[in-house]
Parts: structure tokens; C-alpha cells; sequence
């Protein structure tokens, strides 16, 4: 599995790439795809959830690792990212589960004794 | 629109369907599919906002309403479900706009003075 | 709900009017759908149940329907077909729950004595 | 079928109820969703048949209507929508055919002597 | 491409994270993915060729790879599989095709001259 | 990342495997996969974005640089591909990123002087 700084460098040089080259539209969502996360009448760590679950049952590995490093930095367990995470396996099924596994993987690489 | 009555009339009267005839596997994940949303290190309102989002994504108007419907009752307000919605829209994309739309018209037609 | 009969008649309808006014891909799509169930190495009966999964776990009801019709006609009994939904069910996830109810309506109204 | 017109009228009306209710990422979405198919390098003609193909092989009857709607306004020929529903088939496969013959009965709606 | 002995030993080491760390909804959702696939009214064979034509048009490889496995030591034979992928291919489509070249390869080291 | 040369190595090993083993459906929809992106009412340049927007929304990284690929050879401009891209981010929101990140990343190797 490609290391969590491996993952971020490997987005970062991408998306610099994107913002480059892309149109208008495209930035405009960038943006917009970073505000809609902000503290509101829900919380960030709320919502990174709510990200996951997304991200988890529409199966986007890349996202999963996302949202789960983004909801540890704004205070979410991992007892919470859990059941989250059983929530996204109950709608989506079985065709979710090596998305799951792989989410536990991160999750283990992330924790403090990880 | 087919008011909450009736589609909550349609859905007891099929789920008791289903659960009158169909085999050991569909009714025990019809059981899971009630226990992952009770209260645990999340709240049953912030589960239910996570249903939300999943639904949304995924597209499923019955399932959007469940869980808009089970949010309320758990005590989220309509600002929490308008993030809610609205990360959906930015993870799920303008073919999410139609059931958003609809979301929405739920939504009103919930509210006390709806 | 839309009967079987009201169904079978809408379909063939605009079936008609696709095949008249669409292209040769689309045409020769159409001829394929069809011959892709056909007895082979599995016979009819199961290609139908194959053809019933997958359209259950993308959710889509005119194909559930169709696919019932045909493998009760092919020879699937009632309880072949829940165990086909049944699968349908652990692999897509509480989303295909609404088809589901969906699809024990129609298998009801398909039934000697439904 | 609910005709173009009702279609466009309960479009219009819970646009508005989403615009008014709705947090500002929703507003700034919906606003990116009419820009992103305006004239540029590709002609809002080209744009419309995009957004055609992508809510075909997504599945979404408002979304193909809307997009059949647009680009017969911006020009596009009823042999250049039926090319771009058999690419959409073809991707989409037969999961996508309830769609593609509503999309002919909505095109047969619109055409001069439809 | 990973070895089948090297797929099996991954999906077996992160079950076992999986199952020490989830909650209960998680660890029943697992064993009931077991269940349904078992020998009833249809036979086991059957079924796993149902989950793999659930997991191609659902495009997941890694349940591909699982349920091609299982069919082939439940007995299933290279033909029956092909016709399964090919109803997966027509329901699907040709974004399914990147899925099929994989299926195929996979199908290839498991034969016995293969 | 893979090249594209190994890319178009890999993929026509693959399809080879497939048409020796696999049977006449198969077959007749690869050619079918073939023939609906020629030149007609549309020319193949914009039915290469069709296809491009299409399997971006479905998410099919293969796909993806299959069409851009085509697109380019059949006379699309960068730019061209980058709106048909903005169009398929709207269309299928932010879970597409990291396909669109790997989109720019292919368009990049692709180019004179990329």
C-alpha cells in the first residue's frame, strides 16, 4: 500500500497539475469542493463523516483515504470512523468490502501506535 | 408527490411482503439495516445525516425520504440536513440535483409550518 | 403499481419506435440482449437469474420486472428467485431494498394463485 | 408521460424552493452547472450532447430530458442525439435501454411533426 | 497482476483487522456474505456465478477474482463462467470491458493447463 | 504510473485472450465497441469525447486514457478535452478527482512537448 505521505505528495503534484492546466469551471469546483466541508450548523469532523460514507459507498479508494485522515485532524474517533464505516457497508453492500478492508489499513497506519 | 403517509403506508405493506417470503438472509439484513442506526459512539441523528448523504449519492428518492424523515424525528434541524444535502451534491454531482430537488420538497413538507 | 399486461404493452411500444428511428449499433445491441439469454452451456433459467442480479444490484425496476417474467417462463421457481434477490440484496446493500419490495410485488401478481 | 412543459414547470418550481432554502455551495453548484456548458472551445451544442451521454450511462430521466431539450434548442440534429444515445448504450450497456426508449419517446415529443 | 496465492493471503490478513476492530453490524454483515452463498434452492455453483455477475457489472476486481474462484471449485466450468461474463457484458456494458480482460487473465492461471 | 505504450501493450495481450476464448456475444459486442465511435452524422473526434465524458463519470481509468488517446488522434485539441472533462467533474462531482487528476496526467505524457 502506497504510505500516506506517498498518497498526499502524489495528490498535491496532481492537483497543482490540474489547477494549471484546467478551465475555470473546474477551479471554481475545487474551491467549492474544499468550503462545503467547513464548520457549520455541522461540525468538520460531522461532515468529513459524511464524506467518508460518500466516498465509501460510491467506492473511491483515493477518497476513503482522504476523509479518514481529514476526519482524525478535526477530532473524530476511531470508534466513530467504525461505525461510519458500517453504516457506508450496510447501504453498499458486499461490493464495498475490499474498500473497507483497505479503509481498516489506513485507519491501523494512522492511529498513534499504529 | 406522494405524501409521507402513503409512502410510509407502501412501504410497511411491502416490507411485511418480503418479510413474509423471503428466505433467512433477506430478513436478517433487514434487522442489521435497523441496528446500524441506533445510538452508539455516534448519535442516532448524525447515523441517520450519514444514511442521508449515502442515499443521496446513490441516488434512491424511497431512501432519501426514510432517512430525512428519521433525521427529523432523531432531532436534526433543516440546517443539518441542508449540509448534509449539500456535500451530497458536491460529492454526487449535478446527477444528484433531481433528488435533491425532491429532497428538498420533503423537506417542507415536513416542517411545521411546511 | 403499473400491471404486467400495461407493462409488456409500453415496452413493445417503444421498443418499436427505437428500433424504427435509431441507428445500426443500436439495432444490433437490441438483437444481442436477446440472444445473450439463450440456452448455451446454462441453460435459459439460469441466464435470466443472472440477468435479474445484475439488474437488481444496478436498480433498475422495467429490468427486474422483465427478468422475472422470463425466468418464471423459463422455469425458476419462486424460491430460485429469492435466493437470487437474496444475493442481489448482500451484494448491493440496503440501496436495492426498495427494488427489492418492488420485485416480490411482481413476483406476487405473477403467481397462480397472487 | 408527464409532457415537456409539466416537466419544465416542476423543474422551475422546486429550483426555486432549493434556491431559496439551500446553504451558498449549493447556490455557487447550480450556477457552475449552467456555466460549464456554455460556448468555449467545444459549442454549447457539442456541451449539451455531452451532458446527454453522461446522464444516460448515469440513469437520470430528468437529466436526459433536460440535456435532449438543450441541445436541440442549441442546433443538434435528431441523428446527431440518436449517435449520441447508441455511444451511451454502448458504454452504458442494457441497464441503459428503459432510458434509451424513453429518451426516443421524449425526442419523438419534440421533434416539429413529433 | 497479483498472484491468486498473494490475493488470498492480502484478503485474509485484512479480514482478520477487520474483524478484530469492526463492531457488530460489521462482523454480522460478514458472516450472513457467507451464508447466502451456500447450497438451497439453488445450488453454490449457481450462486457464485451470480456474485460474479453482480461484482463485473458493479466492476469490482477484487470480487471478480473471489467469485471466480469459488465458482470454479464449486465446480463451475470455463464455459458456464464465459457465459456469465458475457450477460455481464451486455447488462454492463463496455465500461465493464477493462473488468472482463481481467476476468479472463485470472481465469487463465487458475486452469489446470492455464 | 503505467505508460501508455504498456498500457496498449497490456490491453491488446489482454483482448486477444478474450476473442480466442470467449464466445460470439462477446465477440459481436466488441466489434459493436468498434464501429459506434466511426464517423457519422458526428464526426469520430466528437464521439471520442462522448465516450471520454462517459467513462469519467463511470470512473474507468482505463477507459479514460483509451478515449483520450483516440480523441487526440482523431484531431481534438487539449483544450477541447479539458471542457469535455470540466463537463464530466459537474456531471459526476468530486468523487471523479482523482480520475480527472489522472486524466491531466495522461494528457500530459500525451502532448509534443509534455
Amino acid at each position: 500500500m502506497e504510505s500516506t505521505s506517498e498518497y498526499a505528495e502524489r495528490r498535491d503534484r496532481l492537483n497543482k497539475i490540474v489547477l494549471e492546466q484546467a478551465g475555470l469551471p473546474v477551479k471554481r469546483f475545487f474551491a467549492l469542493d474544499q468550503d462545503v466541508y467547513e464548520d457549520g450548523a455541522l461540525p468538520k469532523r460531522t461532515k468529513e463523516l459524511l464524506g467518508l460514507v460518500a466516498s465509501t459507498v460510491l467506492r473511491c479508494d483515493d477518497c476513503i483515504r482522504y476523509h479518514i485522515t481529514e476526519a482524525i485532524e478535526a477530532g473524530a474517533s476511531v470508534e466513530e470512523i467504525g461505525e461510519a464505516l458500517g453504516i457506508a457497508l450496510i447501504v453498499g453492500g458486499s461490493i464495498a468490502i475490499p474498500h473497507i478492508r483497505r479503509a481498516y489499513e489506513i485507519l491501523g497506519s494512522l492511529e498513534p501506535d499504529g
